[in-house]
């Protein structure tokens, strides 16, 4: 049984180096970009979505050349547990996702999935077998077309210095940066000196 | 000189592997997270915010703990050049950012990074070169509390099978998911059956 070129336990131990924990949705998730590789259209160059943030972006960044990072990469927040991966230009894309009609069949990944049970309830061994148990036996699969044009990452454009905190910004936001309107997680900042600080 | 716990050219090998091919802004992204890193706050879980979808993920994801997938790494869209760890509860954090104020040190990095040049005019072995020769020197520091609020993760809730689809999501988007709500890239949807498919 193997996960795309690693044997399982190979990709077991991807996961817990990258994702820091044996997650379960992670281990759906090789199966799943495991079969959306084996029945690619045609064509040379995929983009992949992730149809969540939780878990898959991870089985898809391990396994495949797309990242968050090189924006090959989309994470949509429909919260469905579906991978697709498609031809960048003609969109042509193949779609997997965990098929709930097919749960029946391993009551533990059932219920974690449709979270019946609590977490101090779950066999977690029990799990984990029933997971590699049923493999791509768990999924769903669809020939799907992509609009590109609503997944794939805006270009930066031009770029400008924002007159408020004089760091480099997309000139397209306006005046001053999104984090100068207003759009800002931080509170009290101070300046430091990289050249005194540590090390 | 080393990024992390990894030798300069170790670092620019697993970007080759993750990210698949040399950017210049993930180079960069190595030392901002390396100087965060050397200049955390006291604490001992650390989450991770990049201002851009941009590159600077891969960095984060390479040289840190912190994934899309397990939510430890939020991305805003800011579009500054800049990462900060903080620690999870108290929010107490660093941010290191590409200071534009040092960048005439290096004008093939200025000029490359403020797009002054059109990729055809760069020199990229003088790119690569003056960004290797500054590393740390290019970048700007400051303490900053964060608003976890902000930028956490939204917990997936209760889970429901979408009456449409009949697939598995978040009950709080509704009386069916944001998928068949409307909210979808994916046009031309035809069923597979993935034991009857490849391989």
């Amino acid at each position: 049984m193997n996960i795309c070129t690693y044997s399982y336990d190979e990709y077991l131990h991807l996961i817990k180096t990258f994702h820091g924990s044996l997650a379960p949705g992670l281990i759906i998730g090789g199966f799943i970009v495991d079969l959306a590789l084996q029945n690619l259209p045609e064509g040379e160059l995929f983009d992949a979505i992730c149809e969540t943030p939780i878990c898959l972006p991870d089985a898809v960044q391990i396994l495949t050349p797309c990242t968050i990072g090189n924006g090959w990469l989309a994470v949509l927040d429909s919260g469905r547990f579906a991978v697709t991966l498609y031809e960048k230009d003609s969109g042509e894309g193949v779609r997997v996702y965990l098929d709930t009609k097919k749960l029946e069949k391993w009551p533990e990944v059932r219920d974690w999935y449709l979270k019946r049970k609590k977490k101090e309830g779950q066999d977690f061994d029990l799990l984990m077998s029933q997971i590699k148990e049923a493999g791509h036996n768990l999924l769903g699969m669809q020939r799907v077309k992509v609009d590109t044009e609503k997944v794939r990452r805006k270009k930066l454009g031009p770029v400008g210095i924002c007159p408020l905190c004089g760091e480099a910004y997309p000139s397209r936001d306006g005046d001053w940066c999104r984090n100068c309107a207003g759009d800002t997680p931080y509170t009290n900042i101070s300046s430091l000196d990289p050249e005194k600080e540590n090390p």
